[in-house]
């Protein structure tokens, strides 16, 4: 299995996206990288890096794309960016399970629909992120934004792909689903979340409990939240500003208290790690044919690897075969 | 000046209704109290508090609404009940400037509409709550969840009436609004939202700066944020689930280190200030006649006093007739 890495997106690259996916390369055994983007400056990080180098190929891209550029026109204009270089080695090479990438999300969704394309019956792709709860386990989040305007046919198919993602790469077995809403009970929602509501409460093969607040996303009651993709996003940033907001308080208040501090130091980081975004990873782009994984822009090597290795999770649960598998089951209640 | 207040109100009431109360009694001496509710109740809560007896009236009420009954049948009916003749009160006592309750939000907003009215040209009153931000100010989310379907045009009247309530109450003096939405670009948003943001840049009056996220809501770089009132509530949700999974976190880990806990006791108990809800005392409902405001459901004391006195300083600031005087503003837009 190889793992396509756009070596140049995100504000820390190259460097922290080749030092991370190297120490991915340490912690598991049965996956090569590819990475893409300026052969240079990815060999000089490299070169001062440790690693198997039998398990690493670099292929060269000459182009960037930026978040200032138009989305649409960069992955159609810069074909030897190191995005679209990178998405066309995991179309053609029948090895490459997944691609990863920390630069532009609008770059990254609409260059996986474009040059990887979506399963047969997908409506729209999702973004699907594993936010970390109190629990200490992560609950995933779909759509995360990549859909601002939805119906509720999608957030059926949302439900469906997160399903089968949370069973084929988080171990869930029965993964509890409910809807993001502005209450639990049943009738809450507007008219579009009121209809999802009725649809997801008809659609077979997912455990759909009922309407979830934006609380619950950080409760770990349930496995997974389905949201349209404007309101799961507010959800998402708020969440991970929670994360921001307490680490720069605990870091305020401990800094004017440094024996506190040495003494508060282990639970400190505890209740950091908790809240911490980037040990999760980046988000799954769920409903093309292979797997396009959206890291964080601002990740670091920790996150970068961490985004690695749930790559080779997800492609080793086979993801996209179980969503393949899955998804008629909407398309049955839609019928109705 | 008069507060009115819903005794029988909340999972705490009326015992930390009336206590709360008084305690704000004590804190400011323009005011006084008419509770409604179980006259019985009320004052042998009363009895046992020392307060100033001058300062305050009990309304006998037979009936309470609860949570579980559909709001609309309840305020129709319930006659009785502490909270419709609450706001009868405060319809008819030409000195009742504000009516506090903790109980049932639909019955508080249905009845609120339903006895007290809409300020002429309001199309719909709307939730704002002061959420506790990392600068430990308070932001105004405006709508928090009174509406779940909404139209641009109603967003830029939640603008107006936020600003106007800003300045009233919170001293703003020229307070930064910004449209809750899915990133900060200018052409982030759904269509409803796009088409918000558009009539928010021509909306006279208000100081609109642009796109908000999710996470902007606990940064405090706003002073307003406005939004639907359906991701406006995942938005407070989702900061409220934060404060308590914070807390939650902190009490766990400390309680297995009771050391680290005596050195760092001020610190953590300053987090917890910082995210902590109640002392922002309760949700002021934007658009009617006269002030009035939804207390937490848990509210204890200590918020209950907040509300009151920030029911205090929303009607001596004249709130109403800030909005009455602002309002015109949005409607000169909607002709365009």
């Amino acid at each position: 299995m190889k793992i396509v890495i756009d070596a140049m997106g995100g504000d820390n690259a190259p460097r922290e996206i080749v030092k991370g996916a190297t120490l991915a390369l340490g912690k598991r055994k049965n996956f090569g990288i590819v990475f893409t983007g300026d052969e240079f400056l990815v060999k000089k990080e490299l070169a001062a890096l440790s690693y198997d180098v039998a398990r690493v190929e670099v292929k060269h891209a000459s182009e960037v794309i930026t978040n200032d550029e138009s989305p649409t026109s960069a992955v159609r204009n810069k074909r030897d960016s190191s995005l679209v270089v990178g998405l066309k080695v995991l179309k053609e090479d029948a090895e490459a399970g997944a691609l990863i990438s920390a630069g532009s999300t609008g770059a990254v969704l609409t260059g996986g629909i474009m040059y990887i394309g979506r399963i047969a019956g997908v409506q729209r792709p999702a973004l699907c992120p594993a936010i970390p709860n109190y629990r200490g386990t992560s609950t995933l989040l779909c759509d995360a934004g990549a859909n601002a305007d939805c119906k509720p046919s999608y957030l059926a198919q949302f439900a469906v792909m997160a399903t089968a993602y949370g069973r084929a790469a988080y171990g869930m077995e029965n993964p509890r689903v409910a809807l993001l809403s502005n209450g639990t009970e049943d009738h809450k929602g507007d008219i579009m979340h009121q209809e999802a509501f009725a649809l997801l409460s008809e659609t077979k093969g997912i455990n759909f409990i009922g309407n979830a607040e934006g609380r619950d996303l950080m409760f770990g009651d349930y496995d997974i939240l389905v949201a349209d993709g404007f309101s799961g996003n507010v959800a998402l940033k708020a969440a991970e500003g929670c994360g921001k907001t307490v680490a720069s308080i605990l870091k305020a208040e401990f800094s004017k208290a440094k024996l506190s501090y040495l003494f508060a130091r282990k639970q400190i980081s505890k209740v950091r790690s908790i809240l911490d975004y980037n040990r999760m990873g980046g988000a799954m782009f769920l409903g093309l044919k292979k797997a396009v994984i959206k890291a964080h822009g601002s990740s670091k090597a920790e996150s970068v690897a961490a985004a690695v290795l749930q790559a080779v999770d997800a492609v080793e649960g086979r993801t996209v075969e179980h969503i393949v598998q899955m998804l008629p089951q909407t398309a049955e209640t839609k019928e109705e």
